[in-house]
């Protein structure tokens, strides 16, 4: 079947990258920003594209790697940087977050206070500048550089021939600087201060850095393809809220209602745009527009907006599709094997068993979504299973709604599971701040959703018939269903043939790959089928108990063991071997024959089963 | 096990909306607004909050139902009805989307075209009234209260004491009409203009009715509880633009900052906040502050987007959560019945069957995830299925996607298979413009995954074994599986005593609930067991065809016939009767011995088929 492979298929993503770059390489509008002679070096024919997406797809097209100044894109990336250091009420004092319709060097101070009315105009950088934290101007750069670095996914450095540049020529700057000075907004001296905002500016990235840095406010602050953290994620909403009030001059309100990310360009020809938990853009072509925008640039987030339907505005409900999927325990159960009466009591009584499978991020409005159905459904389940096996995070909203259902329930004498609540750690942190004493009693956690089913249906079952044998207690050979129907004499018969055997608890009965040689009745104690998964961990197939028969399927069709058996108890079996099974059909047809109806009865039963808990799926 | 519910178990966020409400009342700053006398009537006290998922839960508390005029609230609902009468470039035309520092009733025309900077502000809002279709004033207003309605989700009336009140103190906004057709932005008499803008703010509704239209923009531009639009998906993203940028007058940055959601507010005391995809919310308390915002309403809006971290900006990746699940053809397999020889084929054929079961929403992140998994597994995969059957939505982007990979998998003889696509109607009329007439060809639309994958099994097994018998010949009795083993004499022995029975195409052979009177060789033609759903339809749950055996299990449980088993094709089966199997075990014990372990061997095939399948969901 299997045919060579010509190539690795084209994505279509990079293709239209790659038509819209041809496209958009005819734009020669805009003129190379001039106020430094360096930057008026630049090649006004570089033009590179770089997508990222949060999930770690790079899709790049054109000079994605030509290196240029990362100028006053640097801006909301030192602005995270400071809130990091500072917190969010210092900055404010210090920096205001409404936009300007001036120019991007204008003063713009706010008349009383001096505050700078936000961070992307040249004084609220500067203002910003002066709050990131380290001994020395030297210590401060270095740091500034692992920022940018950990957001890039690599190490990036100052281009010293623009950053000599910027300073010999940045005399508006140092003036605003000491202006700031004047208002106490910087409360030392400006001149170091301006120094570190020269070099912030000249900072050597290349497109595809800014699109992993855009990528990584997309995906709240970790680089998606490092997974190294580069700003705390409660930070990145600030960051990403001055650059979509602030990002582009007075451009804004065009861009937002055009391309609807918040983004941030810089004279050096780069812009960038971010949309949060799903992509970061970088684009680089030097020639500016009127408003100080690259020209290209402008017209490739347009263009990507309008064809990928990126607009932020424009989302579909993300509630309905939380829940994964949803059963009772009457439909599918644990691997514990039941016996026929136990089987018939969860039939009903599973019912009250409840199971919500939950998948993708947890925040208001898919939580809302699960907590209400759960409360929906509270009146007849007494036992609630989250099972959080393929979430993939929580916000601290979703917990405090999970933490109001657990009290909730809790409060109706109802029992909360939760299966694999360590995938999304804030929720044990966040139960423990508000459960205090109580979290042991009241936080229900299990790895495994089969153990916590099983539980759920023991209790049921102890609650149905609390004089169930236990299972220390042997089982009478006449009680075995596999053995039912055999007169006393073939009963006898059968019997002198067995061989009993016992097991230390965690004994192994049967390993995989064993060829099969006996059929064992159950006599006392507990086993359960395992396998081993990739991973080294065991997986539990199925869990018997005494006046049960197991090894009959190998036995069957005569393929080596397919899972091991290990005795969960001290356990103690009664074993018919191969040969005399094999031997009844000459010498006691009567005896093979009921066996055989018997053991068809029971693979009967575990098929219906298994058909029934397939269609959970369905 | 079942208690008596006290009472419906009381929501977690209905709980924190009536503790934030007792809370913010204790809040007495704030002028109520009184430039007009009717509005100075409001009283102070009043205080209603609702939040309105994308989901369609309601949460409210406090004065929801107390009726006031919605004033500037009106204005985007009516740049929204704008755009679709006149499309967005028109409307463009005559109203900028540059928020302004300016006071809401300032005129801000840009010097040169007269165009109003934003249709926020007085003079954009009257531009705007302006485009409203219909032929006489009598016929817009009446338009506009219906579209309205459709947000709110009932009828809305004016109220008429303060439309008079409103239109009586005019006289800057007619001022303003005026100065509007100076410049041809309005191009008929201003006045009816005028007076249509002072209907629209003189709307009567509550905070329940504001929560519904901002939940009905989350929405897409559907009432989540009547499911009407009110407004086409593709301009909501307009209307939240200006709302994000202009909404709040001159506070949108720190808006934006500290709550994170596109948002009008006006003076009657309302204001409607909008989370895409998410959820609406609505305040009402008439005292205004400084910016002529409501003072609770503000403090509402950012304790809410705090406590259930509602941040635009602060978003999770979406991209991962879209593959609910995927197999391949050797996990998991149609219900149609195979041969052991096939079963064997499949085991390793089957891998070249890849399903990706998809759910959720599908756009640019979400798609790309699955189109890339998908080309990332192309070298080995022939048959690709795409399972829509848990897709909530896909837009064009996706759609784009989608296309693209099904060209890339075309061009390299792979076929692409789409399980219920017409849960996203978009597709096939994005695919019917995009392939025109090799669309037919092209796109292989099932409704069930089964019937799919018993396609692509197929296909597998006819390259495999080109000479496979066709179901059409007949099984030599000698051949079946079921009797194996038996010598010539007990082989006619049996056979005499089988009895020969033909079905016609569609004949129901078992009914649902019939006793079990007989097991099938089905010598010729196919059959399928089918079970009635809720909804009427008919589940297929296997296919046999010639020289299978069907209908053993109600034989060895004896239990009523549990599904109907109806004839695909012209069908022979010979049948072996109940009494003749049970006499056989006194008559014919070493028959009897070999059809029962034939029959366990039958079993112990599907019952390991099952569990593995069922491994597949785990």
């Amino acid at each position: 079947m299997s045919r060579p492979e010509p190539q690795p298929a084209p994505s279509p993503v990079l293709s239209f990258l790659q038509r819209l770059h041809a496209e958009c390489a005819t734009l020669t509008e805009g003129r190379v920003a001039d106020y430094i002679p360096e930057l008026a070096k630049a090649n006004p024919n570089w033009f590179g594209i770089c997508l990222v997406t949060a999930t770690g797809s790079v899709y790049e097209v054109g000079d994605s790697r030509q290196p240029f100044t990362i100028q006053s894109i640097s801006k909301p990336i030192v602005y995270g940087q400071a809130l990091e250091d500072n917190g969010r009420a210092e900055v404010l004092k210090k920096i205001g977050v409404e936009p300007t319709g001036d120019l991007f060097n204008s003063i713009s101070l706010e008349p009383e206070t001096g505050r700078p009315r936000n961070p992307m105009i040249n004084a609220g950088a500067i203002a910003t500048a002066g709050l990131i934290a380290g001994k020395t101007p030297n210590a401060r750069i270095k740091r500034l550089l692992e920022t940018f670095g950990n957001y890039a996914g690599r190490k990036l450095t100052l281009d010293e021939a623009v950053y000599r540049s910027e300073s010999e020529t940045g005399h508006r700057n140092r003036a605003i600087g000491h202006m700031l000075r004047n208002f106490n907004i910087l409360s030392t001296d400006p001149i170091p201060v301006t120094e570190l905002y020269f070099m912030q500016c000249s900072i050597s990235v290349t497109c595809r850095d800014l699109a992993m840095m855009a990528a990584t406010l997309a995906n709240r602050g970790v680089n998606p393809i490092t997974g190294k953290p580069a700003i705390r994620g409660e930070y990145v909403e600030s960051v990403l809220s001055v650059m979509g009030t602030c990002g582009m001059y007075d451009y804004a309100g065009e861009w937002l209602y055009s391309v609807g990310m918040p983004a941030k360009s810089g004279v050096g020809g780069g812009i960038i745009a971010v949309l949060p938990g799903q992509l970061g853009i970088g684009v680089f072509s030097p020639p500016l527009d009127a408003h100080g925008n690259s020209v290209r640039g402008i017209r490739v987030c347009q263009e990507l907006s309008r064809h990928f339907d990126l607009h932020l505005y424009n989302r579909p409900g993300v509630g309905r599709s939380t829940i994964r999927l949803k059963f009772t325990g009457a439909e599918f159960n644990s691997s514990r094997v039941r016996t026929a009466a136990e089987s018939q009591v969860l039939r009903t009584a599973g019912r009250r068993i409840g199971v919500w499978q939950l998948q993708g991020n947890l925040m208001f409005s898919t939580a809302e979504v699960v907590v209400r159905d759960v409360l929906d459904h509270a009146a007849d389940t007494d036992y609630v299973i989250l099972d959080f096996k393929r979430v993939l995070s929580a916000n601290d909203s979703a917990c405090g709604l999970l933490h109001q259902l657990l009290l909730e329930l809790s409060a109706r004498n109802k029992t909360l599971l939760f299966i694999q609540p360590n995938r999304v750690p804030l929720l044990r942190r966040f139960l423990r701040v508000k459960l205090g004493d109580r979290l042991e009693a009241e936080f229900h956690d299990y790895d495994d959703l089969d153990v916590a089913l099983e539980w759920c249906e023991n209790r049921l079952l102890e609650a149905a018939a609390p004089a169930t044998p236990v299972e220390n207690q042997a089982a009478d050979l006449g009680a075995f269903a596999a053995l039912a129907g055999l007169t006393p004499e073939e009963h006898t018969t059968l019997t002198g043939r067995l061989q009993r055997r016992r097991y230390r608890s965690g004994e192994t009965i049967i390993n995989a790959g064993d060829p099969a040689a006996e059929l064992f009745l159950l006599v006392r104690g507990r086993v359960s089928v395992l396998v081993e998964l990739d991973s080294g961990a065991r997986k539990r197939l199925a869990t018997f108990s005494s006046g049960m028969v197991f090894g009959e399927m190998a036995l069957i069709d005569r393929q080596p063991r397919s899972a091991m058996i290990v005795a969960d108890t001290a356990t103690e079996c009664a074993l018919l071997s191969l040969e005399d099974f094999d031997s009844f059909t000459a010498t006691q047809p009567a005896i093979k024959i009921k066996l055989l109806q018997n053991l068809c009865l029971d693979l009967c039963h575990k098929l219906r089963k298994a058909n029934r808990e397939l269609n959970v799926f369905d």
